[in-house]
């Protein structure tokens, strides 16, 4: 982003002057001049925002349509996006939005050897980070007992946009010892069955699915998910039905019922079950939670090292969620030499809906 | 309506001048000054639309905060609705939208003694008619083998928006042998357990549920329904799933688990997996469809009497549709005296996303 790019996207309100500590920075609130959403300014350190990737919902045509060159297949892993930097003599890592987040950036070292850094100055490294203990997602992946783990799936420069190219985003994980996401091989268009395969495999460990990247620096990309990810989505979010946009529900039975289609199967009687129970049993677990709590909340409990972080966590949260404060701290209490802070969201629309609806209101629906 | 609001509507673009046969008529495209959507003018003869009726989603607190006066509870029936008056010598059937329905006009008299507007010319009678034989809805009730029936629930006058009370409403019922819903008493706002009981019957012979009205005219109407027509509208809609806003769908499992908890009871099984089907085994038959025919759509056969109506009913439907025609017509046979009319209704927005899908389009969602 140069530095006009800059001043004309501020003056229009396109950026957000922000500090974490003593670092000031900018994150563009929209996507602007091709520069997307959630690209951060630290002085003259530019990290642009991770590419939206599109989703194939039939694989044969999908992979048919997009790559005409080999491309290798990562797991997709049901987390939240970070984009890990160095600034001055401070590892930061950043949300989708452009924000640095108080909790990653805790918690990284944990998880990423930094001397990476040392070497590469100007790295950006891109990673998913999972788990119970995650900040942000109601759901994990059923392989996580516990806490967060953090899997690299890609690279960028500071002040560049493409992605790494596969060999040497490889060759670093490598070489740094760096958690990755599973890696299941390089292959053309021509391979759906053996793709098909590993999505059964992966459908019945209920994990996500798998992102597919052509063989070259910021080659196209293409996700798919397995059925197992949209039953699993749809019952992690069914209880708070009404602070998702309607169609995030009827998109994944779509999903589901293209999946089952392209494997060559029918719907069952226990995945029709398990996608009734996926709604029924959330939204009856809402409705008990409404009855004894009179709201409706999800809570969350993330381990930090710093205490400091902890607080600007749930100061992050507050403002990140915009003009209506969802966030109530619980309490934030030591653990050894770690601290545990625990919060609820509280979801705005479910709760007045069924304030509405249990006192009676008339709906004209 | 008066002449002045009348002018004053059209000038605005909010009436439609139409004509069925030789009789010219207006209909209101929107609300407009207290004056209904679907109001159909007839020279000095104005049908008010019928009112929105709102839904209580849970039937206690809903009878306790809209019916401090005793009301008569209705059976809703599943299917669409219609206002009945007599212009000159003719009968004829209103839609919703204020349109004469062809199909409606031609049938009427088979099931209503039109002898009632020889003693009452300014009547409007207002009907549900219901069956697998009408030209409208997917679904049909489940007591409802073939063709059509109509269910008279309300009358209005000419001229005028109240509904008639209770008390004028069933003696001309009983005096001229109308088919009317199922009437299941007078209740006060107290009478909550014996209502529920109804519903549970309602809910285990697949009825909708009922409508509640205040035992004066023009009183308070709320309606309820059972957790059965959730299932049975998701049923009957998720073959097209993207051609309804996503919230039908969604706003019927709340309106399930809502009627559930209030009956003290939790899904069952048996519930989850009717669910579930009611979306997958809906979807899979789409596929198949689409596979086969290159299209999706659903095939209506409707009995007339005159092939002019039928005739009229194709041209009726291809133009209430708006912009995108999506009603092809298939055939018009001779069945004794009567005409079968045969035609499809094709879905755009399903038939566009699966031509895209299976295509391998990329879709950010």
């Amino acid at each position: 982003m140069t530095r006009a790019t800059e001043q004309a996207a501020g003056a229009r309100h396109k950026t957000q002057p922000l500090t974490y500590g003593a670092i000031e920075y900018l994150r563009t609130i929209d996507d602007y001049h091709g520069v997307p959403r959630g690209t951060a300014i630290f002085g003259r350190q530019t990290v642009y925002g991770y590419p939206s990737i599109g989703r194939v919902l039939t694989l044969e045509p999908g992979l048919q349509q997009h790559f005409a060159h080999p491309f290798w297949a990562e797991e997709k892993v049901n987390g939240y996006n970070t984009r890990i930097l160095r600034v001055g003599d401070a590892v930061l890592a950043l949300t989708r939005g452009g924000f640095v987040c108080p909790f990653t950036t805790d918690r990284v070292t944990d998880f990423i050897d930094t001397r990476v850094f040392e070497d590469h100055p100007d790295l950006v490294i891109c990673a998913e980070v999972a788990g119970p203990g995650n900040p942000y997602l109601e759901s994990s992946p059923p392989f996580i007992g516990d806490d967060v783990r953090f899997y690299v799936f890609d690279f960028m420069r500071i002040n560049q946009r493409p992605r790494l190219a596969a060999e040497d985003k490889y060759a670093l994980i490598e070489d740094y010892g760096l958690p990755a996401v599973t890696r299941y091989g390089r292959f053309t268009a021509k391979d759906t069955k053996a793709l098909l395969e590993i999505f059964e495999t992966l459908n019945r460990e209920g994990r996500e699915g798998l992102v597919f990247k052509e063989d070259a620096a910021d080659g196209h990309a293409a996700k798919h998910v397995t059925a197992a990810s949209a039953l699993s989505d749809i019952a992690a979010t069914a209880a708070t039905l009404n602070d998702l946009p309607p169609e995030y529900f009827t998109n994944r039975i779509l999903r589901l019922v293209l999946y089952l289609r392209e494997q060559g199967e029918h719907p069952t009687r226990d995945l029709e079950r398990a996608l009734g129970a996926a709604f029924l049993e959330s939204l009856d677990a809402t409705l008990a939670q409404y009855e004894r709590e009179k709201k409706v909340f999800h809570s969350f409990r993330c381990r930090f090292h710093d205490r400091h972080n902890a607080e600007a966590m749930i100061a992050h949260l507050k403002m990140a969620g915009g003009r209506q404060i969802n966030i109530s701290r619980r309490g934030l209490e030591a653990d050894g030499a770690d601290w545990i802070l625990t919060f609820d969201r509280n979801y705005p629309a479910i709760n007045g809906l069924l304030s509405s609806v249990l006192h009676g209101d008339l709906i004209y629906d």
